[in-house]
């Protein structure tokens, strides 16, 4: 069992039943998740003690939100309630050709306005193993990037694992800084990253002609890291895709095998169920297991409601292993 | 059958099924409702010509709050959509001693940029009898309280015959101004004004001790009013109430009977079905049945789920004739 | 335990959930009810022997309504299918002062055109001990006023007692015959009756103007019958009624307890319900007890969604003693 | 923006949720639906100007069923409301080798009871540019041939294109008259036709042994006629289809994509679907775009729960760009 | 804040939704529910550190439930899991005159088999406030009955104040010993005791023939014992009851006021949630106020659908000062 | 018609809906299965006399159980109601790579209880022509063995022909004797018998190397078997399985064609439905035909959810000969 560190928000996922779209349907699922979170909920469902650090607001949805992250396993001690709304995120969930829509409805949350100074970060901080951060929470504010360069600065200084998924965001970044101006810094604490080619143009303004000339500069510029992490999606329609990963550190590139996924269920959440297992693999594991159980965990994800993957560490052992594939278990 | 303008946000209401709290919910039932789109639908849905005026954003929901209120019989064809969010409210219904909750989440709506300067009230007053406001909506921004006034002295340049609700909410009011430097305005230009002794006391700063007193006054400082109506409730719980209501003129008194009010289904859009069947009678009839139809249609609201009354012209009929109450029709 | 024909036809009934109007409501919840058939279902629960004869068309859904009546407890060996269309009523539930609503959609269906010559009579009355028929069958077709003569004359001719619900209902009768050309003869079958003033005038062709003169003359015209059976009832909403029954002989009246019902779930087949108590009652035991086990029957099914009563005899005994209101059994 | 008339029926839709049989559910879903009506939706999600022209009850399923048609955006001004009945069809989704199955129950609704000469044809035409009927009105009743037949009369009269879906149901035809006493005037008028070689020959008695052969003597007896289209679709399940479609003049022929469909939602409406796109298509571009925006819209509608496509113009031309196949869309 | 222990078994609990019997239902809503993990959930929803012990079996429903109560916010840290079924309970909900059914199907379950010696107790019951108990917990086994008697003698030992409901149950106490073998030496630690003269009789083996003799001699008897509490329920349905409740010492009693309780959405828990409020209550306040607190939390449980409370410290002390009862508040 | 009677216990089935996983479910749809009850089932519904003997409690949910079995067209009338449990199973349905999994929870239910002596067996088994049973039963309990002896060699004086599904489970068996003590005498009773090898080598405590020799020996030592039947199935996940089977005699072996089967809706009972098949086929036509109807009817089940399989036998029929796969019927 590790001690991690998550951080980020936490919104209100609402989406209509069935296959039905947001013209036609008279009702909602109600779900609460956010990049960061769902990883965090992964580890914790393996037995890891997950902090998340998150701001809601004091009001009867921001109350169940806290509860559910509780639910799911997850340590809220330390989670802030104040004044303010709680980030929406209307999710359609797309079919055979038709995509998935998500409308964000997230600007002005309470998450937006989280003051690093309320965190108490020696008390946090007390023997965690591991720290994880997505590109998402330095888009939403100042407070937001203030916030996640503290946390990272705290995390370095104390010896911890540092996690990331660049996941750079266009439509995000509202708030008058350039990602350029801020992602670099934050690259500089992390010791594994996941990240596209496209990923690292964007954050460090760069304009790389493919993976394996950002791979080489990265390395280069950020010397705390160690690993990149590359994820692979084939999108055959919305019910099929292919997926697979590899790890790669200065030295060597680990391969996951490639999952067919047909007949999905909820493509949301996958990557951060990826995230969680990689995390998972490399804190208790080497890294050729560690990129296998992280992929088994984003494919298993596909098959699961809402944005949390819900799976038992046997569960994706057993895929690794390449036993029980669609068994009934009595 | 006459031509009704109504004015006003309409938002995402989002409420728990059955008797579920927001704290235990799964789902959430999704309607549309917004104060005096809720009077137009009712009007419309009595085959009057209902325009409403509004905005939305350009995405999916805006879309099909649209289509709703063209479901409901309103004439869609004057909203405006641009970017920017909807607003929503979540909605927990109370049951017996508790309460019903609601939680606004609608600052930065689309609607609260709306340009009154688009609007082409030539085209869209052409051969109207009657506009319908209400006090939420110059609370909601300057260009709201802009938009509002300029509807009003539109209308009242043309002689359209105009309704108020001047329902004075203290949690709006966020935008700058006092509701005394904007409402005097506004009801200047009102001919008919639902409104009790705190209203008034709020709107226009004063401090009436008793409707009486209030009544007196504003009859004298606002010559355009005609009618002022008072409604009356006493809530013995979340499930049982007692209405009444009366529609006052300089000279007379109109009142309804009172209506015993148990196993209450929905108090949301009661005052709103009563505002709709006022106008109706008003238009229509004669004050004191108009009273009674206001009222009539205000206690039958109380059975129906969502919003809006939903409820024929013949069905509100039989309730003022005291006929076919709680009836089984074949 | 006796053995009972029941006759006549069984609908589809579809009904919005929660309280939820025609306009609004995406679904409709499924049940099969006819008034006839939901008198056998009381009679099966409490073990009696009940045959229920039919026609249904052949396909799916008459499948369905068969091993739904099956289900129910009903001996179904004698229902007929050939082609044809199911008839269906939608109900719309009322509540508080909004009165139910239901609209028929049941001409032309395959029952209508049940041919009497089909069914075997010297099997299907072996050993029965009473038949229960009601007024609506009659009133649909020639084939099924003939049907309904020919089943009472059948009973009539082995002894059997034969209970009757006469339930005149004016938007029936369709197919050019006038009730008082056809009733009379059934009337003289029937053993006991259930009827108001309302039914004897439209079914004679009479004038009485209270049930006093109606029960003299029925009595003395009708000499088979035995007992009039009157119902009242006080709907102050759809959601609260209060209920009694008396049973009628030529010298004797017994009357039930009254029933104050509030909290209303399903007011449809309370009828049904109260005719199977009383026929259940008056098979094995007294008046009196009789009248008090239907009323109780007919209160209870008020809290029973559906057609059919689904209460066992227990939980109606309990009622008529005054036991075990409103507790928590464990 | 065009302006288009459809006419047709349009029916109330019940099918079990999920994948229950008839047998088994005890709940429907409500939609409304008819082949013409849906083109019609289809046109004017895309912002086209829709007229449908059709009858339905007076009762509340009637107006609801209005109200659903102008949620979808049409014009229901014209709609003429009556007492009868409204057509039910009963709808069970099939899934892998389980077919689907539907059950009609439409005979004698207050459709077939059209008339005519209700209808202010100089009004309902003024300024439209194309009008779409099927095969299956002509087939309900002497009245909807009439009406069919006027309606083509009087837009052809106009120089109105027509456009039409021959649609060959064995099951309707029970008026009196064969379908080829009636449709070969109604081809006449018509300038696109969706047909296969069963259609020609049921409709027009003949025998012809293929496509090719079909064709040209179409072409020949027909001068209005300018497009036929061929729509082929292999069944390898219920929840895998293979479509395409050709749009043919006397000169070329133009082909579409092939769809490989797996995982399918909802395979009702989706020819409507393609003929709203093909509709869309001639009347704003070119053949190939056409005969491609059309089958792409069809194709989308498998995806899409009820009986109305409910997709973007820019969803469909994203599809048949081959962009955004299945994609999340932030 | 105050820290309190609560031990006892949590079901599963299953009902039909709405007002379906057991015959008709298709599903069942899934809670988690035990008495005094209800009145743990209760007091941790209004910040007072709740531990509460039990056993789940080790499968996924055993995960979920103590889930469910972490949700709730209850410190799951001392549950245990290990092989074994969990209880199930099966409630029917009554309505207006029909009874709600309980059927228990827990025996054998995996709580049966708790082990006190697994228990550290020194860490469990460090800087404890108190304990309650329930008269449940040692009907169910032996092993249930050690490990009350162990929890207990251990509180009393450190000083904390025991809290106890005697809440006797006939169709428990089937594993060979009497109620009145264990109970005495239970009551002989508890300080506040909730009973009634029917629960002092079974558990005693006493026949006091009313409170106040009960009331003398077990105040005598049991020295540690501080308070008794009386609660008092009328019930004239299902859906309406009256309750009130007081609380006595040897000196002194306090009466809460008596609620009319009309339109009920869920009896069950509402004597957990009185419980909880009178803990609460003597934990934080004095004696009068305790028993309005418990007594208007255990009124306002009526209208939450489940077993616990979930409603807000200010919510019940609104209704204890008679404010805001049945209002909307935005 | 054939006359069958199909032995073994029925339990409650609950399963989250949709995709939900038993962590995250709120609701449990309930349904009553059992192996070979759901035998009976199909075989009721292709118009055979299905007797199913068994015991139930005798509390409401084992008179809905009863009462599901009558709607499937079961003859209950020899079912036993004595005071116990029921057993129950959840499911969690499996998707994509996510196995099933099934919680038991049977210990102990009314059913292990059952009493041979209790049953009328010349009544019941008059007229009869095929038994079925499963190696389930001989599992549960003494009793139930003792039950299936008898009834095995009552059926077997009777010269009626017995199917049997071996069905090896090993988390059964927990009454003390050791499968090879029991089933030997049973499968010298039966003439038909589904097995693997696997089955074999447990039952008979020997270790067959495979099929082929299990077989040789097998046919030698039971004289009576006449046929066993091997099923296979690949599960490429628990959304996509292969299928096929053969009929195996001393001489000849008749195979089925291979089903690729994907999408699948619910994969419980398909292997009784297989079963059901096969009985049917071989009382009523050739071996290889019921080779084919038996896979047939478990390839369709697939589609169906529930326990049973709900399709009639033209639907089988026309898959057996290759028509209408996946079509829509009208
Ligand atoms: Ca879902
Ligand atoms: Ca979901
Ligand atoms: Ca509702
Ligand atoms: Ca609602
Ligand atoms: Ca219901
Ligand atoms: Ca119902
Ligand atoms: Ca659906
Ligand atoms: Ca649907
Ligand atoms: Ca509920
Ligand atoms: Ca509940
Ligand atoms: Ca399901
Ligand atoms: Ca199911
Ligand atoms: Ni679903
Ligand atoms: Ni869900
Ligand atoms: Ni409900
Ligand atoms: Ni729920
Ligand atoms: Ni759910
Ligand atoms: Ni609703
Ligand atoms: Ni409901
Ligand atoms: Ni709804
Ligand atoms: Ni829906
Ligand atoms: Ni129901
Ligand atoms: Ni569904
Ligand atoms: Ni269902
Ligand atoms: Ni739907
Ligand atoms: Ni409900
Ligand atoms: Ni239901
Ligand atoms: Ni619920
Ligand atoms: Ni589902
Ligand atoms: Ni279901």
């Amino acid at each position: 069992m590790k001690k991690i560190v998550s951080i980020g928000e936490v919104m209100l996922r609402l989406s209509p039943p069935s296959n039905e779209r947001f013209f036609q349907t008279k009702q909602l699922e109600l779900e609460f998740g956010g990049s960061e979170a769902n990883v965090g909920a992964a580890l914790a469902f393996w037995n890891n003690h997950v902090i998340h650090l998150t701001a809601f607001p004091d009001h009867e949805l921001g109350l169940a939100a806290t509860a559910t992250l509780r639910r799911n396993g997850i340590d809220t001690s330390f989670i802030q309630h104040y004044p303010g709304r709680l980030g929406v995120y209307f999710l359609e969930q797309g079919a055979m050709h038709r995509s998935s829509k998500i409308i964000y409805d997230r600007a002005g949350s309470a998450f937006t306005k989280i003051d690093m100074k309320t965190f108490d970060w020696d008390k946090i901080l007390d023997k965690v193993d591991a720290l994880h951060w997505s590109g998402i929470t330095p888009a939403l504010s100042q407070e937001c990037a203030d916030f996640t360069f503290h946390a990272l600065k705290e995390a370095n200084k104390r010896g911890i694992t540092i996690f990331g998924d660049l996941n750079y965001r266009s439509n995000l970044w509202n708030f008058g800084k350039k990602p350029h101006e801020i992602m670099p810094e934050l690259l500089s604490f992390t010791n594994v990253m996941i990240a596209s080619t496209r990923d690292f143009n964007n954050c460090l303004n760069e304009q790389y002609q493919n993976f394996e000339s950002a791979k080489s500069h990265v390395f280069e510029r950020f010397p705390n890291l160690k690993y990149i992490t590359k994820t692979n999606r084939e999108s055959v329609s919305s019910s099929h895709n292919k997926i697979s990963a590899s790890l790669i550190s200065k030295e060597n590139e680990y391969f996951s095998r490639e999952y067919d996924l047909t007949h999905i269920v909820d493509r949301v959440g996958t990557g951060d169920a990826f995230a969680g297992g990689l995390i998972h693999g490399l804190l208790h594991h080497d890294p050729q297991y560690a990129i296998e159980f992280g992929m088994a965990a984003g494919a298993l994800k596909h098959s699961v409601p809402g944005d949390v993957l819900l799976c038992s560490k046997e569960e994706i052992e057993e895929i690794v292993a390449g036993e029980a594939i669609g068994k009934i278990k009595r």
